[in-house]
């Protein structure tokens, strides 16, 4: 993947077309919801006009590093410098738009080979250079640190990027942990596998990030999680390369970079299914749309996904897919139909998706089906291409973005007997902090609730909000609005995790003793 | 359970009948088996022959420990040393036989409560004594060190054996960790749930030593092993109470109690089974089956439990069950006709289990029985129940010992492309093992293999062999044997987990940084 073509400051290829920016029926439905005005155009300040703190980078370092990577692989252009400021988390989206890149690396390193990166971290510690790995930049936890180090340098794994080795008895893969999402799975699929880890940022995001940053594949009911699927890891640290099989394999995961740089990483996949299908379905109410995920999960039936969101989220889909459509015949009827059959404004819809053999894929479809029923959901067909919608969200921030509309989401997991109260207070936590940071009298957010991957014992909830933006410090609007969300869920969750931090900073002491290794994540 | 009523060299209660020591038809068989000319009685030296070393424990840090436990919770009569000297481990069993009770604890501290705990590690770091954490005692790791300690005890927690909380909407269960196996799924029962962890040791082992001894459950198929089915711990430390949730919990899983005492654990537990059922198949030759047994675990038929026999275990055992019988005409018939079909001397025989759903029960039986038939195998009724046999090892084991027997296990786990090398390596290492300590010419053991429990990757490995003793130094003879078989497995898997022993030392130096936690283990 050529990085040059790439958004330095938004999501995808720089080319890639805002079909939205154009359709002002749906800016115009948008601003309804928001009870604003109008949304006006708010574009991000282009890279000419931005200032970059100087460079740090010692000309002796930087030969020390040449002479590792080759000197065309260590470079500090503005474009690579920009790009590699920041991940994509929204938060860092609004930094980049303002125009602050105070935490640019002094440099951005890109090796290809594991001894490359062991050369390069232990001159980065023996020079106390700061460390930040970076796979597809797509998460958050990136950052430059400000602190005591002699220059901080990008190392972007992301041309590391072979499967390495496929073991079709055992279904186990190995790769380079700088591949992206669709090299990996194109990869895999000339050999008849998949591993099915679909992130939104899928597109753009690598293995050894997946790992280090802990995200939720879309695809998880089936697919798993890294700590379902991750079996081993190659290791690179200033003490050396470590085989990370253990329990280290299992700090690996969320590590976001700072106990090494994951080179290489061992994955449990699986035959390509034979069959797919989709299927969506409404329930009246998002509790009785809770009770039948939870009865299918603990049921143990085989969906690949099942996503039920709340009525809000339900509602504002269903009003974007509508805006500016006149009301036909066949919807006022329907609308009637369902109305009469008790959908009415608390209805929440679910997709359920299932992948696999024939047979199992049949029975899957058909026990799935009479749990429903039990719950009184009715049943529709869906049309559109699973994968279409999958990767959507991150493409739809960028609109929102320049258009003065703020979009975040943050996910928790519960029990299945605190689901709804947890669903409640961090709802709650969301719509007071909106409300006390809105530009305007009378302007409000909309705060949709989904429930995600769940398990027989607990199910992942998703909370993804739209808001309009306090133009004058929206880093600081939404910093608070995503703190407020993550207060409840500390509050509604165990205490913190005081045991795992104490074992952390043990191993991290242990791996990177002299703390160059991400300092700022 | 009254701890005054088990054995302390061997297994069970004290009381249980040893109904194969007067069947001389086994024994003569068995002396045939091992070409020996009779296995003669070799009875375990009772404890009034035994001296214990004497006890260390000060009177004030006697009196100090009797504070926080009762005076009469901290016992040093011989028989609770010597129960809590050794676990139940062959190596233990012989060591123990022989009245060697050099490890015994100086005393033996039984807590009711967590607090209880606290304070008497507390107490132990500030006055430097060892704490042998113990559970059922069944496993290893539970002797006293030599070393720089003030004294040595076993903190027993089998009296902390409450099943604390059962959300039955989320499928988890709180028990304290002293509590026994038939204890804990009696209790998850009485309210319909099960947790399904069935070691061989299940009926005297405890929750807290499957997670400390991280073993491996025979319905693992389907319910697991502890990083399965653990969703949080609570450990007492020398530096207080932790929840152990993230990377803690995860390394507390085979950490024999080297960084605290597990007090508590949260469980994902699962609703009793609707219908069980059971079957045995006969293949051609142990790799057809394992070709069936993967095909199995890859197509994720829910089995609870698969275990295949290689020719030796499945020769062995249905001598064992024939010892003695007059071959009738019948037997003689299903003779011919086997070695008609082709099911000669390699033939290898498989155990499957089911539980479940009347729907997903058969399903599993009917897509079982599709893959078994492709495999060439013949499927044959099971009538005994299985839980009758599937803790009967340990009680076989001490009458074998009392015949001049030796009978040990090891096990490992290996990918399905590497299982047949594995296999053959360990199975050579054992036999070489064996027939280097033979004690007369001629003589021989018996190394019998199976496939435990696997999944879609990879499969667990269990290698049981029997030897004649030679008397005079068995322990050593048994110790050499097993040593062969581990450094055929080490060679044959990955190199040392060094970067995991890091992990736990910089762990154990966080939560324990006197040392003083099973400091032998």
């Amino acid at each position: 993947m050529d990085r040059t073509k790439l958004r330095w400051n938004g999501w995808g290829f720089a080319a890639h077309k805002d079909e939205l920016a154009a359709r002002e029926e749906v800016w115009a439905w948008l601003a309804g919801e928001l009870r604003m005005p109008a949304l006006l155009a708010t574009p991000a300040r282009p890279l000419e006009d931005v200032e970059l703190p100087p460079g740090a980078l010692s000309a002796g370092d930087r030969m020390a590093l040449a002479a590792i990577v080759g000197v065309d692989r260590v470079r500090d252009d503005k474009f690579e410098r920009a790009f590699h400021t920041r991940g994509r988390s929204t938060l860092d989206l609004l930094t980049l738009r303002a125009g602050d890149l105070s935490a640019a690396p002094d440099a951005v390193v890109t090796p290809r080979a594991t001894e490359e990166v062991l050369a390069v971290l232990a001159l980065a510690a023996e020079r106390e250079m700061a460390v930040i790995p970076f796979g597809g930049g797509t998460g958050d936890g990136v950052a430059a640190p400000r602190g005591p180090f002699s220059a901080a340098i990008a190392l972007d794994i992301s041309q590391m990027d072979r499967l390495l080795a496929l073991d079709p008895v055992s279904q186990i893969a190995t790769a380079q942990a700088g591949i992206a999402g669709p090299a990996l799975e194109k990869a895999l699929a000339a050999k008849g596998f998949m591993l099915g880890h679909y992130p939104e940022a899928f597109e753009f995001s690598t293995l050894g990030g997946w790992i280090a940053g802990d995200g939720t594949g879309q695809a998880a009911n089936r697919y798993g999680s890294a700590k379902d699927w991750l079996a081993s890891a190659q290791l690179a640290t200033p003490r050396g390369l470590f085989a990370a099989e253990g329990p280290l394999k299992d700090l690996l995961i969320g590590s976001q970079g700072r106990f090494g740089v994951i080179t290489e990483a061992t994955l449990r996949v699986r035959r390509l299914p034979v069959v797919t299908g989709q299927r969506a379905y409404l329930f009246r109410d998002f509790a009785s749309g809770i009770a039948a995920v939870r009865d299918a999960a603990q049921a143990e039936i085989p969906t690949v996904l099942l996503r039920l969101s709340d009525a809000e989220e339900t509602r504002f889909w269903h009003g974007y897919s509508q805006a500016g459509k006149a009301k036909g015949l066949a919807a006022r009827l329907m609308r009637r139909y369902l109305d009469w059959r008790g959908f009415g404004e608390k209805a929440s819809g679910l997709v359920a998706r299932f992948e696999g053999e024939a047979t199992s894929v049949s029975r899957a479809r058909r026990d799935f089906a009479a749990i429903v029923k039990k719950h009184g959901a009715l049943s529709f067909r869906v049309d559109e291409p699973w994968k279409k919608s999958a990767f959507f969200a991150p493409y739809l921030r960028d609109s929102l973005l320049d258009r003065g509309v703020g979009y975040d989401a943050i996910e928790t997991a519960a029990s299945w007997s605190k689901l709804e109260s947890v669903y409640g207070a961090v709802q709650g936590a969301l719509e007071s902090a909106i409300a006390a940071s809105v530009p305007r009298e009378g302007a409000k957010g909309v705060v949709m609730g989904r429930v995600g991957p769940s398990t027989a014992n607990c199910a992942n909830l998703v909370f993804t909000y739209v808001f309009p933006r306090a133009l004058k410090n929206d880093v600081e609007q939404a910093a608070a609005i995503k703190k407020a969300a993550m207060d409840a869920i500390a509050a509604s969750g165990p205490a913190t995790d005081r045991a795992g931090a104490d074992v952390r900073r043990a191993v991290k002491m242990a791996l990177d003793p002299k703390g160059v290794l991400n300092p700022a994540a």
